[in-house]
């Protein structure tokens, strides 16, 4: 079955009464003033239709799902083996922002879907970019299509006001020698990439090329090779759901990544990329409703990787 | 490009000059006696076909590769909901033995595939079977249709007598209530379930349901639902390759399960199951030229998940 | 000052507010039926002088504080190196029965006072005794000069049905090599030694040669060698009071030794030996009141090591 | 028996074939490259009396000796539960810089002599003193009687530039809430602290008021309650030598402090206190020569507090 708008209608219908059960990001005050109610979805095929209902083209706080744009752009600008002597390809199997694991394993970090893999990551954008911000920014724009797609500033600031665990996470690893940067450039880098304000319709258009063998569908227009978009869903698919990874797998059988503001991206190679949004997280910090309504589509159009 | 002889023999020759490079599990006398020079594949498809080359008629200690059978089992006997509340599905980001997160989450195991999630599950099959080392035998011998598969009495007696750190996983969960027989009478069966002697043909075609919806292919018995089927991939997919189930994804990209004996299974959803085996492990315990043959495999037939 | 009985009768007035404030230990039903509002205080001197007061005279559950005797036996029966390669002299710095420090730290034991130093210790005698248990009893009433000692057997029979982890401490120190009987045997001397019963005056009389250079006040018997005595007093007073030896020594200043059963034993070297019980635990597992006692008893006769 | 020059000379050349078994603290060049084969000893009376041997008149950087200053200045200026509410008081039971314990225990030190310890009391200090450094220089100047005294910029300047580790326990410490001010100035006065220099002579009569119940000896000048001083002498014997607390009291049998300059002070209460200076460290970071001296000390005066 192939997805059609009446079906994102039903499934949003379906996993509305899940708001209510879960728990708005409230660790700084721009994403906790987000409503609960907000909830959308969208589909975008490699032949270049598009499928959306609810909210789906409102902006929201993509945080971590842009650690998957980061780590585009490195394995762009990087031989692979400078980016995986520096960090892991595996699940971390702790909470998403742990130093313990960091410290009982010498700095490297062991995936750049947690926290400090994607710090690492930030560093070696900041090692070759002159000017990574707005790079990122231009690369996202070019993907989606959308010129319209900004920086949330006061989202940006007050992450940094907040980020001191953050900080304690580069200096860690710069004692390991496994950062090489200033820290406060890097983090200011990688908390307005956390800021970027996409709409479900905007990711699913911007990671149409990890469903496509790494070109943007339907131009055709290459980003990453084949490979290395099989690479990217692999660790999609083992880490890119915080401590959830297993669960999601389970459920719903696809590549995803997950962010705080309730946005996750989920893929089904050779078909579609697909982007929800509920605010409201599980206890493993992915979106509670964006989870399930996930889990339907693939039950209903039967697309799954297993 | 579909599987053939001349590429598994192709495959064979290509990765034989690994060997010398990783190291045969000497933990016990058994294991340590296998040649490292042993190397087999094989393939079977969902139409029945069987592909083989090198050792695959060969019975080796699937050790590990049982736990996928155990966790099947349990699917067969219980309810969704008491297997998984006292067992996770998440991977454990840790050395396949570890009982620093054991004790750290409170007795539950992260997943089904590491040895304490393994015997929480003999402890399953062993509270709902009356005599479960003959009824997982009699399973084995009729998904793989070969009548001589036998426990190794010798390995099972020789895993008992070094035994002692899973007698501490055991106690350290009774300790926490989620181990409800004797410690070890479950030890003994757990530790028979690793001592089936089974060759690459023989565990190809066992695991023909994982590449069938659940069916033995091409018979079509059902074993576990399309759902289970999907279910248990995912878990392969994150947690079934010890401490490397992310690197695994990331180069072959296929659900899986090794053994410290040298064998890998592996599956492509909707087409075929496959058996490796070489004794040399890598770091991660994974049998090193067998994880390098599913990679050529992978790229030569062009199938992968991602 | 010296202690004198209306002093010590004045200090349990002003700490028996504080009897409802802490925890019983509840973890067997024979502890945790023990009333509460027992209270009892012994000093025995080095000139064989006892002062005492409340429930002085009640035999109670010893449970750790046999882990001082133990390791005094060891001391006797054993070269030093052959005890400290085995376990270790350092404070613990977690709770009492982490498995976490002992798998990191490769089956050995911080100290002798924690679970898992005990057990080895207790494997220790149960290699050189043909009958630990009774050895054990002999010598307490030979210490005591009090024939009426005995084990208790329902709480003994209690532990070990609640000894689950301890057991996995002791199969997880055999798989590192450092256990070298049958496991339950010795579990069985361990808790007999625990479920020892005494009263405070038979515990101040039994350490009475931890004040005196390590011989019976005020016979002289040598119980262990001089230096033996100030290693031993350095260990309790690092290492006796579970995650509480440095708070103990800030407040009370004097080695010591805690029993979950609400007793504790302190030294003053050079002068006396004492013994507290109060059965309710502040979150250390050390007995609130007796704490506070000691505290008082410190301040008022002006002694303490510091 | 009382000290004698004679007595320090012969424990002197007693140790000294320990040099070269032991290794120079190399993290930072100016630690390097003093010379391994400085020895030197001094003892303060409580009468006023100085013994020396050796290099005792030469300063050397003290190191986390300047920990046990930093404390008595918060103890002056704070209420003892603004101190304990921040940091505990008990050992460790890990290396001197680890952040897994500081994760678990949600920002909370361990106690004020481990490094993240040692930073709160400087955060505490930087909150109430307006000039922290210039604070703490008249004050060991007050107590030495020392003017020469000063802090080596060298060391406090190349400190900071590996000071990557401190930098992310503070860090951390900020996002539990248990750091109130910006990070670098706190760090600054921390490494200066640490690069005072002094010698075994000014660190005995510095540190006279833990011999003297809080007063500076002979003058009687107070400088902390008597109170206090077992307090801190409390901490200091089950926390003042890194993970090697156990082995120094089971040895010497004195409340001390040690710091990778390879010097460590001790205490006899009521008599005496000690300095030695040798900078080959042992396993746990302290001075090897050091402690065996302290330990033959204690044997030849009879002195132990216990």
């Amino acid at each position: 079955m192939k997805p059609t708008v009446q079906l994102l209608q039903d499934i949003l219908t379906e996993v509305a009464p899940l708001i209510g059960q879960g728990k708005v990001a409230d660790y700084i005050p721009a994403l906790a003033e987000v409503s609960n109610k907000k909830l959308g979805i969208a589909v975008y095929t490699n032949t270049g239709e598009v499928f959306k209902a609810g909210d789906a083209d409102e902006p929201f706080s993509i945080q971590s799902i842009s650690k998957a744009l980061s780590l585009t752009l490195a394995m762009q600008l990087y031989d692979p083996q400078e980016i995986w002597q520096r960090v892991g390809k595996e699940p971390s199997g702790q909470a998403f922002n742990s130093m313990i694991q960091l410290e009982m394993e010498q700095g490297i970090p062991r995936n750049p879907f947690i926290n400090a893999g994607a710090i690492v990551v930030s560093d070696l954008l900041n090692c070759r970019l002159s000017a990574p911000r707005h790079y990122l920014l231009e690369f996202v724009r070019q993907l989606s299509g959308d010129e319209r797609i900004v920086y949330d500033k006061v989202v940006a600031a007050s992450e940094m006001l907040h980020g001191d665990r953050n900080a304690a996470i580069a200096y860690l690893m710069r004692s390991f020698g496994n950062f090489h940067s200033e820290v406060h450039p890097v983090l200011h880098n990688y908390f307005s990439a956390c800021a970027l304000k996409m709409s479900c319709v905007d990711l699913a258009k911007t990671f149409s090329y990890l469903a496509n063998k790494g070109c943007l569908a339907p131009s055709g227009k290459r980003i990453i090779t084949a490979t290395q978009t099989k690479q990217l869903n692999a660790l999609l698919a083992t880490c890119g759901l915080y401590d959830g990874a297993g669960e999601f797998a389970y459920r719903v059988g696809m590549p995803g990544k997950s962010g705080v503001g309730g946005g996750i991206i989920a893929v089904v190679p050779g078909e579609m990329s697909i982007a929800v949004w509920s605010p409201e997280l599980d206890a493993s910090g992915n979106s509670l409703a964006g989870t399930r309504a996930l889990e339907l589509l693939s039950e209903r159009i039967g697309r799954s990787i297993f």
